[in-house]
């Protein structure tokens, strides 16, 4: 983390938190656990002496994952730095029994299990958090009316909190897809070289039951030298999708932060602006998680390559990962950590969103007016569409609203009274079934959130 | 599908049933189907005469897409040409009340879950048999044994059963992961302009039940104009999974078919072959299959951006949609059909396993003979490894039995019975688990085909 | 193109022209014209007889696409289907030496390198059109003031002439890019089944040559199978590169015609509008040209991928290009028609660009009085900084405006005379060189769409 | 580049030249000089007190890039820790003057225009060095007579010598193209915060043009706020289809390394190899450029969707150019880096070659069969096909040579002499214009490597 870093997340992006799992210190823990947890099972299947177990358990509190990057450093070569290093720590029997009829990849893609586990719980916690924090705003702002947009357009009046429960409802399926996802990545590659488990005799499914038991998860049912990388991908997916959705929703932000709509904003007082236009109050946290949803859509795409391995596998995907499933997680991550701020300095103003509903003079509510025409004066559905059309632009158009000009067309005047018009014709009463709609989605949103995700649970 | 045809898909890639779901016919027709399952909601709560939704039932059945069609080439606007092919052959009060405080939405998007449902049954559907045919042909090949490989080189023996149960697995998991995506997918919008159901008034909940129902589908809990488009991106996502799964498949074979390796291979008897090179039985099946995974990986992509929608919509996902959903869907397709005819054709020669399996003269039990030393001649793992090193690697230059050289060195001779070690050393004995963990694949590749799939149960 | 049809460029996106060429019709009709250069070739290289190349030039008339298309339809094997289409129709010795040493990619790529010239320069004819009106346009509004924004805020003045110079000059660098593409793509594939051109002895060279000048083509100077698929990349990143630059002036437009801000708009007058809201103008065209940027964005991945053939090649690129390349040129033809056709609609205000200008009261114009700070009353820059802020915010929150605002503060008054601070904070004489500029990128533009780019004149 | 390192690219990728320039100490060093340079040029044109000029770039080598970055790290923001560390080490008239009227992204753009420039001169020389090597071994292997593949099967005899000229060809197009992307994309953005260059008075076409040329750079024709993003773009999709290139000369060799084939491999005597299986030798340097071609493919889309910024910009590029710029450039750098050590460690043998081309017992020669029945005994094309495929099949299953077969069929016997037959379906003869092509290859590729790419030289 010196000016000699070249990479953005060493500091500048990512929480603390998340760089601890996905730093090479995190990585190399999680595989020491994973060496443990494999002696103790060949001791539990009667392959290797338990007293070698006990040692290497003891040894690797005193490993420091340091000393084992710093061989790696050297040899380039993960697993075998850290057997060595384990085994000269260990010393005697479990020296001679460590790794005993393992693969590099038992332990490399069990540890990335254990990565997957704690990065996805700590994702899942923030994105309840957020959820959270959404539904609570959408609850507060159910009634707020304004106009709801469509192709950048006014289209009908909705509420704020209709407009947020739609987050909220979208990212609560993320929790679902994340969780999913998980079920079928976070699993335990414990199957030997080539998956048979032929080194371990007939004893191969009881030491990779007892493997997977210690460490908390579920194995895969069969594997090649490695772990399935359809899993991987299904995560980068569904993070990808995940940013895909923060990104709508600082778009959203962005969008109504402008100048001339100013309904929402991220109050960013006391920060620093432009270091030409000091008058500026940029939406740069929202900027931010747009610009990072590419990383991590264009991330999510290296995963897909990555299934096509070849027979019980090459190693492509190693270099690749090593680099993708740090960088995606820290960006998620980041982007989670950006959501959360922005929410918690969001501002929306019910007096700019009442004057822009009222932008068009009614023209938005040509809708209501057609609804009217059909159902209480017969017409058909083409005549009602070009009425309404007709009277609904020349309300734009003019500024007269639209209510006094359907009053005095003949074709509504004497048949429907003036008052009657003002009030189908009033957007703020128009927002049909939101505030069932809101609950509908917070309701749906907590059960999603109080729902465990088995494969997250810690082990 | 005369030469004016610009798409492969229109006759040389999709089955005619998939071509018969995403085509215009089968998108007009299910749009069909929404706007009269509206109506009779409609009806059933009471905004609209009963009569007016027999009529449009009834009228339904008399339009004819083709027309629609030609309307809609004329104008453009899909949804309004239909409407109003509707409207005149029903007439009357249908005409007034159809498509009644709907959206072009509420149709389209409800359409495409009705072609997702249908597209998908039809794409498992083709995914199980593929699943049950190498389901047979692992149980056929579980002690077939042949050298399994990694990085290309000689690694551990394995059977064929078990490198075919690999792939049982993998794909057994995309059904799982597509059906899990089309619970999230695969449901109706019916909402109005901006998801409100403004125009219903308080009926809006149960138009909005009444129709999903009739259509036998889930609701979507809230949308805005459009459905989320989450889940569009997860179908994607777990498509391209899928894909890429196929693609594996097809590379497994394409080098398996290897005139060095030769013992895997298509069966291209009777096809006409390379227009310069007429002794060349070209993989061209698998080729196509990995040709075709690039299409749906690339087409994936697209659904991410869609998710990015302003406020309660903008169109930009609708041209990306119409041509990616389709695409998609007929790739997927093609490849499932592909795979089946490879399958079809694939045949395999042991004798050739055999072959390349001593090709190393015992080196890849290099391995056992290390375990061997650990276990039994207490040496420690670096010890062993260089010994087995040694050992293998002059097998290989040499031609001469690993057995055989073990048995004559120092470290073994006296100790280890040279019959023992010729038993130890020998590589059709060496596939541990491998019949056991065929079966655990097959056994849950069966479960997951035995188990139900909700959202893509016809209605 | 009747409902049966799946893809939605067989009438809905793509001029008739461009299909033309890449329909199956165009597609068969180029190979026809490779088989008779070669052909040709073998003749003037002495290999075959004049009278079989006459001969088969003679009949090649006489085979219609249609022909062989519906040959190719039942084998699916598209140069044999040609092959025997040809040998047919000329009979005798040219059935006997047609083809004669080649493989089908010296057909399938040396047409793919007459698809690409004639698709590439329709797309650059029209991308000139749409230089030369976005040119004509940016002229037009060369002094035409607006605010321009970043991060969605409003920065500092431009003109609308400045805006559009920017894509005019972001444009042009496509057409260089395309030609540059163009150069290194559309070349001839003529080296037989693994290139070296053996079956033409040593007259291999001269055929090459021969057959390349005919079709009027440059050769690539060595291949293997197949030419190379780096220059096929280039072109789909080109492509992809000049539809993400389209994207960026149809997002303009869309958001400047938010009701809003109504600066610049698409006068959709006459078309009609959405079904549910008669009141609405929506920017459509401006949308689709949105939503197919992403399909040329995904599409152009499947290229990188088609680069990694095997050894001399493998036919995995096939399946992927017959999708990928028509489907890409009609995405970016359609796009381009739909940009020129927005532009011929495009309506500007110059009025509510100046109400929108002065929405902030002069904070805009933090910058102009910073300078000045600095410039004339030897402020540092953190000083004048904070100073130019607080007046700005003082500006934007009260309404007054910001050189009234200098003009009373202590640090400015008595020092800068009134009028000298109006003149200076007057955003409309704040638009610096962006006259000088918009001649510079106009200026550029011109020499870019003069320069002729030989890789795409006909030959 | 401790254990907290998140980031594969701190030590185990990436070369030390190349980190140095993409490090934050590398960007912020460039970032003083665009800073210095800006002043000299404002000195220059009249706007400011040379000796402010002077003063900053005396003080500018006194800060040190680290004070930047701990600034930076606290603040967030990189241009005004900038800005405040010069300021304060310069004092005076400098701190008055400097950045005057620019805007962060003249430092920030202008800065990566200078990362490029020597990142992508570095990638060049790389690039070079390894045309070179491979011209040489091509050179050296011109006449190694080989079999050529095509679907993974046996096709026709080539050269080791042309398959390598091949790639020769292939790498210099991509020098070619880089060098043409770096003259769009190596440009300063000089034009203040709309890119009107509105602070400098009538004087910016001068500043613009004297800080540009101060620095070595062609400016940018015309900006918004930043440099248009089509030339980033522009430049990843090079180095994407650069990394693709290079995947496929490492999927080459992974493949001929296969111990069925061995014909080259990568000699990796005396590293450490599998931890399970001592007796393999991976290529695993190889396999590591494919894996990471996968990451130089995923991160160019990223760029892509950079290029649809808003207006005069918004700031969603940033972030996540911060992270895909580094991170490419350091993917290509690593991956020419394994390349030159793949080539330096290549290992052929003829011998092996010799054996493989056997294997098929002449059945290849097929087409030089064909070409002789149609040239020399008057066969139809169709006649031939068969004839030479009915013997060459005859030949692959039997192990008789194809020329005894065809000596002793009534076809060719007493017709065509036994020695005659024996020559022409030799396939050590059957190499065409293999050595012509080479040369062709390598004579182009020192052209293309000799030429200069202005852009690229230093300023």
């Amino acid at each position: 983390m010196s000016a000699d870093s070249v990479c953005a997340f060493e500091w500048r992006y990512g929480s603390p938190e998340m760089r601890a799992i996905v730093s090479r210190r995190g990585i190399i823990e999680r595989m020491i656990r994973v060496e443990v947890a494999l002696l103790e099972a060949l001791a539990e299947a009667g392959l290797a002496p338990r007293e070698a177990a006990e040692r290497l358990r003891e040894a690797a509190s005193r490993v420091h994952p340091e000393e084992v990057y710093e061989r790696e450093r050297e040899t380039g070569h993960e697993v075998i730095a850290l057997v060595e290093a384990l085994a000269e720590k260990a010393g005697g029997e479990a020296a001679r029994w460590i790794h005993y009829g393992a693969t590099s990849n038992d332990i490399v893609d069990t540890a990335w299990a254990l990565v997957l586990r704690d990065a996805l719980r700590l994702l899942l916690g923030k994105l309840s958090r957020l959820v959270q924090r959404l539904s609570q705003l959408a609850r507060e702002t159910r009634d707020v009316v304004m106009i709801g947009r469509t192709h950048g357009q006014h289209a009908l009046p909705i509420t704020l909190g209709f407009k947020l429960a739609n987050y909220v409802y979208e990212l609560a399926r993320s929790r679902e897809r994340i969780c999913a996802a998980a079920s079928r990545a976070v699993r335990a590659k414990i199957g030997g070289a080539v998956g048979t488990m032929a080194a371990w005799g007939e004893a191969g499914p009881r030491v990779r039951e007892a493997a997977a038991r210690r460490l908390g998860l579920e194995p895969h049912v069969i594997t090649t030298q490695v772990a399935p990388r359809d899993g991987f991908a299904e995560v980068a997916a569904a993070l990808a999708i995940l940013a895909s959705q923060l990104d709508r929703l600082a778009t959203e932000v962005r969008e109504l932060a402008r100048p001339e709509i100013m309904e929402v904003w991220e109050d960013r007082a006391g920060t620093l602006g432009s270091s030409a236009m000091p008058h500026k109050a940029n939406p740069v946290t929202a900027e931010r998680i747009s610009g990072l949803a590419r990383i991590a859509r264009s991330l999510s795409t290296a995963f897909l390559e990555n299934i096509v391995l070849w027979h019980e596998r090459d190693l492509s995907n190693s270099g690749s990962e090593r680099v993708a499933i740090p960088h995606l997680l820290l960006t998620l991550d980041q982007m989670l950590e950006d959501t959360l701020a922005l929410l918690g300095r969001l501002r929306y103003s019910p007096e700019r969103m009442r004057r822009n509903l009222e932008l068009s003079h009614g023209a938005v509510m040509a809708e209501a007016l057609m609804g009217l025409l059909i159902r209480e004066l017969g017409m058909s559905r083409p005549e009602a569409y070009r009425l309404a059309k007709k009277l609904s632009e020349e309300a734009a158009s003019t500024g007269r609203p639209l209510h006094e000009l359907a009053a005095s067309h003949p074709a509504l005047a004497g048949r429907v009274p003036p008052e009657r018009l003002r009030e189908i014709l009033d957007p703020l009463r128009y927002t049909g079934s939101a505030g069932w709609l809101v609950e509908q989605a917070l309701g749906y949103a907590e059960r999603v959130l109080r729902a465990p995700c088995p494969p997250l649970e810690e082990g």
